[in-house]
């Protein structure tokens, strides 16, 4: 039976690998990386290095394939998709990469930043390749330091106050409204900033950007102070290395609507 | 100048210490370790074999100390507390344990369960030792595996559906109500199982206890089905063991309200 590891790496720094991410590395025949298409040859790098560091050189192998969601326009490449619902060209990916690339005793891995339970594709994408019925396999699910868990461990602060509730939402959610019920609230996947839709309000925020690498950059304070810091340092270093990973925690304070 | 490092330690596997944690366990001299006064002997055992596994023999010190908040009966032992504010108590604890137990260049530490970002006390007391201004130190957050993350990768599923929020709650605000505007919940610290509340309605619910020990039990699926077998399991693991720690996954279905 073909086996599946999908582990969480961590946010981006190496020594956030856990124990049990290692063991698994040291598990895997085959390493599935999916390439986003985008200007990240620094994240690859950064990969190839954890497996060169913690994997014996030659006890392992690396499939790079190229992953739709992020990339439209690609084509020609072994891997990339053909036509039609985006889903289903990565499930077709997946399906292929497993079945063509692993022996049918082999064991498999899928790398993915932070932790592979926040806003990551590739547990649903496995289910969906074995709800197709094709390829059989087993996989299990390494959990992996989030981007949310490093900000906050960076920023020294915690996600919730006392017995109160946290969030954690997308840009495109925030943009269109604070959350009703939480004053603590963690924004991901946001290209738009859209803390600058509250910076009127009594709110703090905890800021960073390229979290755990040399590259880091971390922003608190008043809102309404730090979002125009924010916004120069995020445009500059955007520009400078050509993509920004980033995540914010927003605190309102009790009393403000 | 005193150093404090404050180490998530994983959600009971050992297995899920980070790089980074190892570290930092290696670079303490002098390790705190809060007894909240419950029957946790399994707890304490659990970390002393960490330490044991990842640090030379007679390169640290463990100190123990009691913990004020969930023990308000106790009294006697060192460090234990007098009376009045018990958060107050907490800091005067931490203050006098830095302030005694630790060389003036001697680092120390606090081992936290999961991560020290979610419902945990350890960094505000800190701050809050720190402002009262009687003894000086630096501090850092080493982020850990939580049993959130921990609940999720063992039942292979996310914590968010496809952009789309989740909500961190407690088990006493679930009982005031269900959240507004997030349809996956987690909810932790949960005596009295407020998901009772809500099994007449259309949710899954992904429960855990013991995560990542050998005593852990897993049961997910419809919540009205599965939630008379975990208030059992609760039971009969808390009457055999004498203490329980669980937390789960709510994921309401759409067109439910």
């Amino acid at each position: 039976m073909r086996k599946i590891h999908v582990i969480g790496i961590g946010a981006g720094d190496p020594e956030q690998l856990t124990l049990q991410a290692v063991r698994a590395l040291r598990d895997t025949d085959v390493f599935f990386v999916l390439d986003k298409g985008e200007a990240k040859a620094d994240l690859v790098q950064l990969r190839r290095e954890m497996l060169a560091a913690h994997v014996p050189e030659g006890a392992y192998r690396v499939v790079e394939a190229r992953d739709p969601e992020r990339d439209r326009a690609a084509g020609g490449e072994a891997y990339s998709p053909a036509v039609g619902d985006w889903r289903s060209a990565r499930a077709g990916i997946y399906e292929r990469l497993i079945a063509e690339e692993l022996g049918a005793d082999g064991t498999g891995a899928f790398l993915v930043w932070g932790d592979p339970a926040l806003y990551d594709s590739t547990l649903g994408i496995l289910q969906e390749v074995l709800d197709r019925g094709a390829v059989a396999f087993e996989y299990d699910v390494v959990p992996g330091i989030s981007s949310v868990s490093a900000l906050v461990a960076r920023h020294r602060t915690g996600l919730n106050r006392v017995a109160r509730p946290v969030q954690i939402t997308t840009g495109r959610r925030l943009a269109e409204a604070f959350p009703e019920d939480a004053d603590d609230v963690v924004v991901m996947l946001d290209a738009r900033q859209a803390f600058r839709h509250y910076a009127d309000q009594d709110i703090d925020i905890y800021w960073g950007a390229y979290l755990g690498t040399p590259d880091e950059i971390l922003v608190s304070g008043p809102l309404a102070e730090a979002a125009p810091r924010i916004e120069r340092l995020r445009a500059e270093a955007r520009a400078r290395k050509g993509w920004i990973m980033d995540t914010y925690l927003l605190r309102r304070n009790p009393g403000d609507a």
